[in-house]
């Protein structure tokens, strides 16, 4: 079969494979409609090995490079294993990325997306860029007819969204101020608002980003580079600042002082939740967190509850994922029209979705 | 009336000043009985002004300096406003710090210690290192006949104690890591074990504390300087780290990096509560909140509800102050027997009550 497969940083192949073998009893076979471009497969196509295991196996799935990419995914059970009974062969569904042991004290207490052996599918075992995959059944969500399989291959990085607005608390009236309008803060917007959070701050720098901001129902969408943001959400929220920031760049050299600025921008007593994955150190103030009782907490992928809320409100039309999708491609051009172009036309884009078929 | 009177940096007067005014109708004078000299009191007299206004009057107090120090007291009620209905005149009380101004949005719910004009007594207005001390009576206690005017000096910093644990969400059964062991550190260790924790480690370098906090029921002490501490948590939390870790030292040239250790004892999904103050920024790797959503919470002072914890503990004996009250010295002597002794002996004492007496 055909599939997109990781040897190193900068050498992504479309090469020829074998299928996938025959799926374990508690396992799936999908066949693949769409796979999204994540920033972490953009990350490992311009700076890995980040997740990617090149030496010793990963040791829930027992790969190592070279392995397929691609965890954002949509298809078809084309197989099931003896024990599945969640999907049977034939039903839609969208996949999820998390793999986890079951066994350990997070697994015990239903907090998966931080399993002691927390792996995700296309990254630390054989991922969706290909026209099959195999994956635990536990990560096969049956679609409801009104969700098509483009629109699916958004629901891991909804589920996220899920994950982290259910944790921060956002309820209905509350203020939000989201760092950053890539595919993974317009999301977390979205799913902010479905929380019923009231007004809606994004900060952006990108032109078109600013226009998908306030096109998702951002109420004010603010430039760091043009506008002072501490003082403009101040004044838009009796002076008190945003009940709970999301934060959604992270950060290398070329990103801002995004967890100090969040910090300012939050009202005493306030929540911030890290979405974005940092490449270096950052500097903080603790005295911010002290003198005021803010909160800063981690949000890391999803539990299987928070993938469910994002098949729900794709359904309902409480998120939409189609206006997000900017370019739909075949797994051959996957290169040039997919992580070149993402690279190339980085405040253009949103999501690439890709079929192998 | 004899008062230690703050005028600067390295410069606490003993002096003969005024009674305070007859209390305004929401207002108690408190004869003092016994002060507590807290590392708030020490940083004012060695690197001051912090907390002090010295130019701008505080808001709420309308006090500069030259002001009475002293925020952590006990006494008797000698005069009581007409509105006063919490206390009376003869009443033992133990008096609190903080005062708020009771219609911003965070005293709206409660939360006073983060209010929006929040002063200490004893910081922004005039203090209990005095014969008298005029506060709002909500700032006042009635001590049971248990609990000493001594003992109660430590209610305030209790209070604090007991303000940290209730957030931190520390219950019955988890494990709980206390960095410093000061009188705070200390203080928050018997709160963590009074609300239910079961094992408790505490990080301290000095064999004096190390002995308090062996004597005061820690389960382990760690001496960072010579175990490898999160090694060695890890071996005694069965491979986890800890529930729940309180950082009760804060930093500046002298004191190591607290909260990247904090967080690296922590457990997948625990919360480290900051109860330090600090006088420069800190680096972190958000990574290690991200990936493990580790929570980071700063924790100011204490709500009224707190110190009405902190004055059941001390009755019912769950919380011990005598030991932790290595000096007993008169007012006349502050400043040699209490902020010298202090400096030169850091590790040797925890608490120096003062009496004006």
């Amino acid at each position: 079969m055909k599939a997109a497969v990781w040897h190193a940083k900068r050498d992504i192949r479309v090469e020829d494979i074998p299928q996938p073998p025959d799926p374990r009893p508690d396992e799936v076979t999908v066949k693949v409609h769409w796979t999204g471009i994540c920033g972490s497969d953009l990350h490992e196509y311009t700076a890995g090995p980040i997740f990617i295991p090149t030496e010793t196996p990963n040791p829930l799935t027992g790969k190592v490079a070279p392995l397929v990419l691609g965890h954002e995914f949509s298809g078809e059970i084309a197989a099931a294993g003896k024990d599945v009974t969640n999907v049977k062969v034939g039903d839609l569904i969208a996949g999820d990325a998390p793999m986890h042991c079951g066994d350990c004290e997070p697994c015990k207490i239903g907090r998966y997306n931080i399993c002691d052996s927390l792996a995700f599918v296309g990254l630390m075992g054989d991922g969706a860029f290909a026209e099959y995959v195999n994956i635990p059944s536990y990560a096969a969500f049956p679609l409801p007819e009104e969700v098509g399989t483009d629109a699916a291959a958004l629901v891991e990085p909804i589920g996220v969204a899920c994950n982290t607005v259910r944790r921060s608390g956002i309820s209905l009236g509350n203020s939000v101020a989201v760092i950053g309008a890539g595919p993974i803060g317009l999301l977390h917007l979205q799913a902010a608002k479905a929380a019923g959070a009231d007004q809606t701050f994004v900060l952006e720098i990108a032109d078109v980003r600013k226009e998908f901001a306030k096109n998702l129902g951002a109420t004010m969408v603010l430039d760091p580079n043009e506008t002072d943001v501490v003082q403009a959400i101040k004044d838009n929220t009796g002076g008190l600042g945003v009940d709970v920031v999301i934060e959604c760049v992270g950060g290398d050299e070329c990103d801002g002082p995004t967890v100090p600025v969040g910090l300012s921008i939050l009202r005493r007593g306030g929540r911030m939740m890290v979405a974005g994955i940092f490449e270096k150190n950052v500097e903080i103030n603790p005295n911010e967190l002290v003198f005021f009782e803010k909160q800063l907490w981690g949000c890391l992928s999803a539990t299987p509850k928070d993938v469910e809320a994002a098949v729900s409100l794709l359904k309902e039309n409480k998120i939409q994922a189609d206006p997000m999708i900017t370019g739909r491609i075949k797994v051959d051009d996957i290169v040039e029209k997919g992580f070149e172009e993402l690279l190339a036309n980085r405040h253009k884009n949103l999501k690439i979705i890709v079929t192998p078929q």
